[in-house]
């Protein structure tokens, strides 16, 4: 698919057939994730790809009840759990050199974009959960301490079309020479 | 461009030629940002385009002198300025509900991302600086405090191909149910 069709195509799909993912499938998405960019290539990402329906479930009980995404964790086929190696990103000598501090919220950010874009062009949906007991999830997948479950995704073949929520014009973000022009 | 294509195939880009960008390719470059995921779209990015010899020259003062990326600041013919409004990602009702608090770097990275890879399409170049000193940078450009200046990169026609940084195998960084599997 061609770029921009896939950039302004990808939706948030929060409704799944159960139909696996083949694993070829998978690794095309994963290829995608391998060639993001990040700070000074250290690569910090990580995934943990859930197929195993009670993980799924025990996973699902770390959102909110409210979450509309709540039904996808366990309805889609594959959750997978993106994370974070901590003091990896935004570093040199130890010493961080970003706005932030460790940067590696910004690099998960630009990986899980490929991921979202290479699924969306592979046929499949994902929804992007940033809101849930990050402690818990870290507890149910063994991810040790240095390390952070950022986000999770559902992943599988949509059962329902997403929304296209509304859009900024682009005069709206996009300023000349200062903040608001 | 094919997707895996412009995935695959953008680099760091640190040699720029000083041609102009024309504007109508500056907005297709915008019309990738604009359509970016984002907490429950709530758009938090901003970019200030930058394209004053005086200003490039002040922002480049922002960068350590040993970054490999500095000349490029004032042989772009533009520099964007990636903003992030603070307060805005990752909260609900003014809580905030992700594993790091404000979600801003993560909203950021995905839309610097669709960026990167739009540019690429286009036949641009871009480096992401996300080390320089962010509060002289938030000054020259006039960013109020609520704001964030996220990461800065050039932009324009490349004048010599980038490296391509080896990656990890899928392998090194995809693990089945638990972390290391």
């Amino acid at each position: 698919m061609e770029l921009m069709e896939v950039i302004k195509g990808r939706r948030s799909i929060r409704k799944y057939r159960p139909d696996p993912v083949p694993d070829e499938v998978l690794q095309k998405v994963f290829e995608g994730v391998r060639w993001a960019p990040s700070w000074a290539n250290t690569q910090c990402w990580e995934v943990i790809v859930v197929k195993d329906a009670k993980v799924k479930s025990e996973l699902a009980t770390t959102l909110n009840k409210m979450n509309p995404a709540l039904s996808s964790m366990t309805g889609a086929p594959v959750v997978l759990a993106l994370c974070g190696k901590k003091g990896v990103s935004g570093l040199h000598k130890s010493r961080t050199f970003t706005v932030e501090g460790d940067w590696l919220l910004f690099d998960t950010g630009i990986a899980i974009q490929n991921l979202c874009l290479t699924a969306y062009s592979l046929g499949l949906g994902t929804v992007i959960i940033g809101s849930f007991d990050h402690k818990k999830a870290q507890e149910i997948l063994g991810v040790p301490q240095n390390v952070e479950v950022v986000a999770m995704t559902p992943l599988g073949y949509p059962a329902a079309e997403g929304m296209t929520p509304k859009r900024k014009e682009i005069s709206e973000f996009v300023f000349q020479e200062k903040y608001r022009g």
